[in-house]
């Protein structure tokens, strides 16, 4: 059921269609009074992760659990002291989301974390990522009798909580992710504990902070630590389960031991550039994609231009490795949102230029390498190139700091359907010549692995990271997806 | 949990805590086009039983369920183009509440229509009335897994619907009403049914109407079937459940035999004037109730002057019978709304002056009967009083259209606690004296029966009406209050 | 220039376009502290004299002039905390307006009181009435270098104030004063006088009242007096001119003697029933009327009925006279409000039915008597017919409160052209044909005259009152509207 | 008069203080339909030079001239269809704003464009840049009976119009700017004709270009032509008017000739990159700033960050001329809005961090230049420091592409007064000092007017741009300053 005024007030932008979109954001703080002006600060810093809506519950021993859900950017919501002052107490936990896998549109229900009350008491839980068997999961506890509220496949976690036979709220999470399949970095909290937990391949991020001296911070990115000072502990490890209570953590391993897969799209584009994955400077990574590229597809050219923003340090480490000269060909309009209300045609038509605009007289009848971290439908890619060429640029050629993107991605991310995908329907020459450019490079599977520190590139046998959308090799079964008719790479 | 955000932005005045507040209202249309539109007429005729929220659920074979809740009035909701185009369908449900037992503020999540999503099919409900066993079996549901999204009693009969092992949703709404106790006139939808209920004692109306050829319509009460120009059919009798479907009404009784006891009170004040309730009009026994009044408790005067609005009837007999001339001695302010954002402490304080003031020159040196419906708290007596006093009146002498209030309603009227009650205080004669007038009468609980119709009075061995308010006998046992302390009247 | 915006969002009902509009109403407050809570208080007593916007200036030693303008009722503006703290001080005017002559649609810019800022310092206005000379007045101004900012003909007092060569702010109102021809009833303020002034026929009421020690407060009727406690001085003379400073009120006759001949439409409709004119109670005037129209026009019937609400006192005055019964056939819907946004079709379609229904089984087989207070375009009064006969009437008989309304005001009141008013088309019987009753009866000018206190009815040589709407006779040249090609009736 | 409410809502960031601000952006488009539709974009496109609020007036030969003032971004509001719609007609114009000098707080009448109702008919005007003699103006007007509804100063220009004696608009102009003193961009329109004017010295920036076959744009930047389509024609002359009718163009010079000096600032700061100036990229130009700077003031580091992310060109030019690389050290948070309402304690004293982080694994250890384009108070270099040296920097150096800001900007830029500049307390080794880094350095004035292509650098006796933020050499006498204290600089 759905609640279809909000459905109208929000359209997306087409040239935002031609990005991949991690779908959410996950953050929770403990041990520090206010803990919700924390969360609304982290969500803050992670809104690239989720841009929709967001929400935050807290914990206040005089009030309870009290909660906020809004649609709309954190920084017009959350920042307000009137709203703030309704969230009291010394734990909280937020979620920031791009959309929920089945919505017919944007419903203040699907906003998380979700709430169960159960005997032992409330328990709110976020969830970063996509289970992959939440179809079957909903039809099963719809039989037994489970009232579903929201159209995510997160409100499944809360449901088999609640038919969860343990006494212990950690207890029931466990029991409950034992029965999910997918990925998921979950940050959940009860009165009193604030509990983090990722999946055996650890597919989606999850990191932990210090904050003060008794406080304690789970967040999806390192950026959100550095925003409200907390200090980098070490990351979540996959399958690991953390309970933070009274400045103790307490990890366990609910699920077995396992190794992680983690998704390297967040390397390429996900995580913002200042945030560390796994010791690495994500913007370090992506500088070193560039480089990579500029070895593997060398270009005579007289200037390496970024599409902005995402494309600039993939660009700077092309121009470095080629000494082409690095230059902003291109500005991005920074009054530029999301979305429009009720546009006028013209605005609904207007695409990339509202966006971007060609610095013409830096292009004129020079050769130019553009360089962007992917390349989904192509659409974008198209228009720039015509951008380009229409402020008189000599050659264009494009060069792509990630594989070809030929497979859908059912872990968290929002990804067309797979015909959508220009690398699913043609080769790299195809490509080249649909976009009309030049050139058209993208960087090695083995290029892309070498970048982010794997020195010897992939391991075929055994890969080090989910890279089902560049390989349409799926570490985690995509059950649901299978029902509803998706068919997997054959194998070889 | 809450929502609180909300709380701030509603201000109840004072002295409207001063009335009794019917706690909602109901609506079903099916077989229609745009029904919805239908619903939002109709819960705008029922606007008087509950002002706070409404809903509308509608039912469209291409787009599934739609809902629509919202805070405030219907005429500022339900009335726009845009919103009522999202809820497409020749079948929709709706409710206007005042406020749920229990909720610490004002939560979306408590608007009904809920909403539940079965294996058989989606299915709707709304509720008017009280469960009086809710607390408990909202424990034992918790217990067995249900997540509650509301701190609603009604939402018990989703979460016991949906535990029900009937193939079928009306037999599941009955399973699920043999569980609860209380007062309900419940009006329900599944994709093509409308199903109207009634509990055993019919507490609370429902009626049914004809609209158009093939439509039929559930209220509750029949100024709303008048709205849409529906024809009158019948009462849905106490302890009756009727499914309405394909232009068919299939009747039955799923609580066995039953003998009704309606609410007194909606004839004295929670029904509309312009309603008829058991084949009299609502007005012309309020009419008749001042007759009564004029004959138990006549008084030398010059002027009759209702409390606006409610007391007007019962002004107008008052004066026909004493033949002491009618008059507006009060004028009511026609642009008070019910609540304030913000407000001042001025306007906070200035209470019923704000909404009523005194016709001086007619008032100035006469002997006044003010007429009244009931004496809650009795400080809005007080007020008028003053009021009345300070234009120079002569004399005051209070006549009131219902015997005193000494007991709180459990059965879906939002009652002050029982020391609040000024009758369960006080004697008449201390009533008098504290409100400060020269002279206070009620009707006598026989005469109110007489003026509703039962020429003999009340029926002390087996009472034809509820009216434990006034009587304290409780035909329903309220379980979940007298487990919290809640002393029931001794058996004399 | 307008602000287009605003038109959507108010949308007049159909049947609100069948009453005459009064067009505004003025109060201001001096010598108290909080002066502009004072003045909202005073405009949420006069809303019924202006709906549609208000406007507050008040002016703080420390802050200046400040003001504030809203669409919208006083109640859900000027009520907040927020807002109201944002104009300090112990001097404040206010208005509330329903609509301006001239304007395309609604636009802040119009709402008053209007601002200017003079060498002397600034001064406030707001007018009640309507100047008849403005658009000859607007072109000369132009035409000498005034920047107009609002479509309102009030606006061209503060320019022509601009113009005077006096020193004093009083003097200069005196002097635009004397260049317009028209009704106006003026509140004006400068950083410490309050002002107020009637045109030399007092066409529009302005009433002096006395709040507190030191305060005094001007208002269009004392009604307003009461809401804040203030005691009833005198009226303000017509052709007079007030200046209150420090507790000291100086009066004066800037445009000399004149006899005033106040709107006896005030009394019929325009001013609330508990405000007093001339010394009589508007609501016992109305009553009056009912009276004389029982006696004018007798009829057998079972029942008499107002026209809710403002028929009501002259339906209790008819049926006193007349000995038929009072009751209230017809229900007026309390949470109607004025205007929809975007209201859907059905809406826009329903008419009178939102707000008013009948009580079928008081109506059924009787023969009816419904008073009304005036018939302007006769649309309504048809439709209320419709009801009452489908509700079963035997016969309908209207009696109305004033003469037929052949003639527009230019006043200050919103009447529709000429060839709208019913009674300027039609005689009494084929008005009664048209509108479908079995009688159809106005009260008599002379009668109308007698139930406001002159005993010997009109005289005729030099009528009392202002009457232009019922006799065309206009005692203000309407001189922009000859212009326009406006016929006044013939000498006869 | 100030419009309180306003105020409240807008909180402006204080490291937003920390920038100087163009105070408008101008545009304009004749001879294409549905020309506000065009204005809106351009002004998207120039939002840069004024984000509080926009006006776009249009006119259409049925409904006349039409506008809509709004507060907060183009984006936000003029892209509705609801109210674009309601801005028909192939001529209008906008104007984009940060502030107005002098007035109390955000003010509706505030907002550009300014409309007068002439004998002759109206006129609309649009004006970026700032009166020096508005004070003295204002008191005049005032004096000889002017109304002014605004606080700003670009007010006066319509009262001049509306006294003069000529009969054309345009006349009327070229009288009103022959009495005003300052700088000044003009964009005014007729019901046919749009006019662009440019003061004297041509102080800030106006251009011409031509969309499609029949129309004309005035803007104030080239990348408001490029948005939408239309083609650079030239730069309107300083002291040129341009009257645009039916296609063509004509041009006259109403103050007789002169020489320009335009705002070199227009080139460090308030321009786009992707802008145009004088036949030059502003990127470019910014480029050559840093080149320029690494030779004037080369240090020994590792890497150079742009302070994002108006110093991003001058960086890049920076790490070309050096050779050290460039590297996107500090991250900017793309979800940073500039104001919040109402914020909590907590966001209020957040400062920068809210909008910049620090990539900490590329900075630790590293020697660091930092390129900012200027330094006004020089809180947030500090605050940027910190946060660098935080993250583990082994030393700082920064480097501004502009000579000290030591004195304020009187013609049309928000620039504190002196004693709140930095460069006007301390000298640049103070400043190194008090900002805490390891060296600080300004570009020479010399070598800023070589990067804008003035080979020999500034020609002292005849300066060829206004420079009087860096060097104190006012070319238009700032009058009303004087008067109110301002102590020019004293002469060498």
């Amino acid at each position: 059921m759905s609640c279809p005024a909000a459905q109208k007030t929000h359209f997306a932008h087409p040239f935002d269609d031609d990005k991949l979109k991690e779908e959410c954001g996950v953050f929770g703080v403990v041990g520090i009074s206010d803990a919700a002006n924390f969360v609304a600060l982290g969500l803050h810093a992670l809104q690239h992760r989720g841009q929709e809506a967001g929400g935050i519950v807290a914990h206040d021993a005089a009030t309870g659990f009290n909660s906020a859900h809004r649609f709309g950017y954190v920084r017009d919501n959350f920042t307000k002291s009137s709203l703030m002052e309704t969230l009291p107490g010394d734990i909280a936990i937020g979620h920031v989301r791009y959309s929920t896998a089945g919505s017919k549109g944007a419903v203040i229900r699907d906003i998380q974390p979700f709430f169960g009350e159960f005997s032992m008491g409330g328990c709110a839980v976020a969830h970063n990522g996509n289970l992959t068997n939440a179809d079957a999961l909903r039809r099963e506890l719809i039989e037994r009798g489970a009232i579903f509220q929201s159209s995510s496949d997160s409100e499944c976690i809360i449901h088999l909580m609640a038919r969860s036979i343990q006494r212990k709220h950690a207890d029931r999470i466990a029991d409950a992710l034992r029965r999910v399949e997918g990925a998921f970095s979950i940050v959940a909290m009860t009165r009193t504990k604030l509990i983090g937990v990722r999946d055996p391949l650890g597919v989606r991020p999850l990191v932990l902070g210090k904050l003060g001296e008794h406080g304690y911070v789970l967040s999806s990115e390192t950026c959100a630590l550095d925003i409200i000072g907390a200090e980098f502990v070490r990351e979540i490890d996959p399958g690991e389960m953390v309970v933070i209570q009274d400045g103790h953590i307490e990890s366990s391993r609910p699920f077995g031991p396992s190794t992680g897969r983690f998704c390297i799209f967040e390397h390429v584009y996900f995580s913002r550039p200042d945030s560390m994955i796994g010791g690495r400077s994500v913007y370090e990574t992506r500088r070193a994609i560039g480089v990579e590229l500029a070895r593997e597809a060398p270009v005579e050219a007289d200037l390496v231009c970024p599409v902005p923003d995402s494309g600039t340090p993939a660009a700077i480490g092309y121009s470095q490795e080629s000494g082409i000269p690095f230059a902003l060909g291109i500005t991005r309009n920074q009054y530029m949102g999301r979305t429009f209300i009720e546009p006028t045609e013209q605005i609904r038509n207007m695409g990339v230029r509202l966006k971007l605009n060609v610095n013409k007289s830096l292009i004129r009848g020079k050769r130019v390498v553009l360089v962007d971290d992917s390349v989904v439908r192509g659409t974008t890619s198209r228009k720039i190139k015509d951008m380009i060429l229409d402020a008189g640029a000599k050659s264009v050629h494009f060069r792509i700091a990630s594989p070809p993107t030929a497979w859908p991605c059912f872990y968290g991310v929002d990804t067309p359907n797979r015909d959508k995908l220009l690398a699913a329907q043609m080769t790299e020459e195809e490509m080249r010549e649909w976009v009309g450019v030049d050139s058209l490079k993208f960087i090695s599977l083995d290029g892309l692995y070498r970048a982010v520190g794997e020195a010897k590139g992939r391991d075929n046998s055994c890969p080090q990271y989910c890279d089902a959308c560049f390989s349409g090799e799926y570490p985690i079964t995509p059950s649901d997806q299978l029902e509803k008719g998706f068919e997997m790479k054959a194998a070889e």
